[in-house]
């Protein structure tokens, strides 16, 4: 279940749910921005005033490395825990979740999990304690996941652990945990919805993916575009095209805000079993390759360029490319965007939502292009490069791609207008 | 899960299924006529192929009773099953939850696990063993719920089971397994599929639900709606919408009976957590007061009104009667429908949905209200009597309403046209 009411002690919720899964040793993970914010706030007085024993780890790292992860597992093992809160963004839930698998598996090493071929995709026997997830961004849906994903620094590459055994056990989608999200945090968690939609729509269609495994239970997490992942997508897109720019634009619209931290909700239980495909794939050595760019609204003192933004960068090349495989659906992502397809030939489909991408993404103010977050024509190699063994994303676009097709994707990137 | 994708041998995907779970002892559910139809002769070839040892249950009642599931219970109890697979409508994927449950519970009274008031609704403590469902009608959503229906024949009104522990482990969804449903099955199980629809996108919301359990532990599977249930709901309607009337004139149109398979799950998984209301709870008085009706394309000794037909009947009068509560939901409902609502009233709301449910069960020959089936004004009262029990989801009706306003539905569902 990752739907529930807000009682009116929201407060409260957390620590009926936490003595119902019977907590006497919490481990709350947030960030050191969000433990001064309210969302952490209320878990804490309630944990204090019940006096419900906990520790806090406050230092998770905004968009998280293998040394992060490391960080964090070092002190769940330690703390012996028996269930776990994560209050935060993507960066806070994913985290939580890799402490918590690798706290159920002490013995393990830490590759031993992380996807193939980087790590060595080994499956997950232990049950892991609860988690609850609570999410205080609209962007990643990792409440709904059974995904990790972090930055491997000698690789210069992102990658994760996916496995179904992560998925949160309860996830508290409460709209007033977004309201504090600054403007540019909101506009980059907003994009990875959007292409969490788009990607999830457009991936290639569950029974077209290849080999078709000989047993289900060796079905892949990311299964390609089906009926039910259809649903998500689309009803998450149209959420996206009437709320983002007012989410964005002013923080205290909690209409806007809360449609958005749904839509979040929603592309991520479609994407968690369609899959993504170019647009993430890409992303990776994007945000993984950064060099000294600095985002606006984030409190941190590395250079990042923030996952929805990695994300979104190349999405007017990438459907521009991919279009041709499924034309209709391409129209509509555009016509859900606010273009009038009606008189627009199949062919054209790709041009059409890529133009629609990039006034959608100029009206937000999004940087332009690849250039401005310090690429230059010189790194393409190295995004290749680090694009390669993003296969378990990547190969569910709907068209095959080359090297070459990379290449020419991140150079269509550098600029958007 | 409960999408799944369809491998070319879908016969052996059971089979790969079974054996994932461990099953030596399996205990195959389903009815005398489909016993001989090809769902359940595809199962059993792939059973026997491979040395699974089975038994097979095929005295399942259409329409089941407490008679009738005490008889599968005590088939399951002798059999020491170790996984079920139900191949069937919604009764026999009923009466397999119920054999499964209480084969788990041997020490249970029947009335131990019955929704309450009829019942003792107690809770469910054991783990109960895997089911596969297989549906072969396009309606009940039972292999997305929790719930199993019966007609308690004392009480002469349907009751059943609500509990989250008698959801299927998995669903197999082939729309090939609907191609054998006369016309009459089709219609009638749309009809499920339609109010289903209608009733949990029309519930009180989950937030107007009153008392509010001081733990979440003691929710009612049935919350009410909210945006996860209206997803599915408008998704279900509009699926209705185009392809209900195809689904029954051509059994042979594989793309329409298709998408009613699919609006079928995603009607279950909607009302599986906003629940339904007054059409479901007028019904089973409706079906379980039943004295000489026979019903068209059922292959069944004795009288019965089929359970979408006795939800549908009176559709027409309930939502004239709830439109006042929420009334931009009936007109949205109407117009999915088919109805240009652009000029109508919000006052108007009920009494244009109404009608388009009027043309729509007219076109699909839908037989002229209660006086059809065997009804007249003298049996009113023992309709309105065998409602009452039925608050579990009556409550859940967006307008309150007393024995006049039931006795008044009754009386306005007579006829249709």
């Amino acid at each position: 279940m990752f739907y529930r009411c807000r009682c009116p002690a929201h407060s409260q919720c957390v620590l009926c749910d936490l003595q119902n899964m019977g907590a006497r040793n919490v481990c709350l993970m947030t960030d050191r921005t969000l433990s001064q914010l309210p969302p952490v706030g209320v878990v804490l007085d309630s944990l204090t005033k019940h006096g419900v024993k906990y520790k806090i780890y406050e230092d998770v790292r905004v968009e998280p490395t293998d040394k992060s992860f490391k960080a964090a597992i070092d002190f769940a093992k330690q703390g012996h825990f028996d269930v776990y809160v994560a209050v935060g963004g993507g960066s806070v839930i994913d985290t939580c979740k890799a402490a918590n698998l690798y706290a159920s598996h002490p013995e393990a090493e830490f590759l031993d999990f992380v996807n193939a071929p980087i790590g060595k995709g080994k499956p997950i026997t232990a049950t892991l304690k609860p988690l609850i997830a609570v999410p205080t961004t609209a962007g990643t849906g990792s409440e709904t996941t059974g995904v990790a994903i972090f930055d491997f620094e000698n690789l210069k590459a992102k990658t994760g652990i996916a496995n179904r055994a992560l998925k949160p056990t309860l996830g508290m989608v409460d709209p007033l945990h977004t309201l504090h999200m600054p403007s540019r945090v909101a506009a980059n968690s907003g994009f990875d919805v959007l292409c969490h939609a788009l990607e999830s729509f457009t991936a290639l269609p569950y029974n077209l993916r290849s080999p078709c495994p000989s047993n289900p239970i060796n079905r892949p997490a990311y299964q390609g575009s089906n009926p039910i992942s259809d649903v998500w997508a689309r009803h998450a897109l149209k959420i996206v095209a009437k709320y983002l720019k007012r989410a964005v634009r002013d923080a205290g619209d909690v209409e806007a805000r809360s449609s958005m931290h749904l839509a979040s909700v929603f592309a991520g239980i479609g994407f968690g079993n369609a899959g993504v495909h170019l647009c993430h794939g890409m992303s990776y050595p994007i945000a993984g390759n950064v060099k000294t760019h600095r985002a606006k609204g984030y409190n941190v003192e590395h250079p990042i360029v923030p996952h929805g933004l990695s994300v979104v960068l190349t999405s007017p090349a990438v459907f521009a490319f991919t279009a041709n495989m499924c034309p209709e659906r391409h129209l509509e992502a555009a016509q859900i965007l606010g273009t009038d397809v009606s008189s627009i030939k199949k062919d054209d489909a790709g041009r059409v939502l890529a133009d629609t991408l990039r006034s959608f993404l100029y009206d937000l103010e999004v940087e332009d292009g690849l250039s401005s977050v310090g690429y230059t024509k010189e790194d393409i190699p190295s995004l290749v490069k680090g694009t390669i063994p993003q296969e378990r994303v990547t190969k569910l676009s709907p068209r095959a791609h080359t090297e070459e097709d990379l290449t020419a994707l991140f150079a269509a990137s550098m600029k958007l207008y």
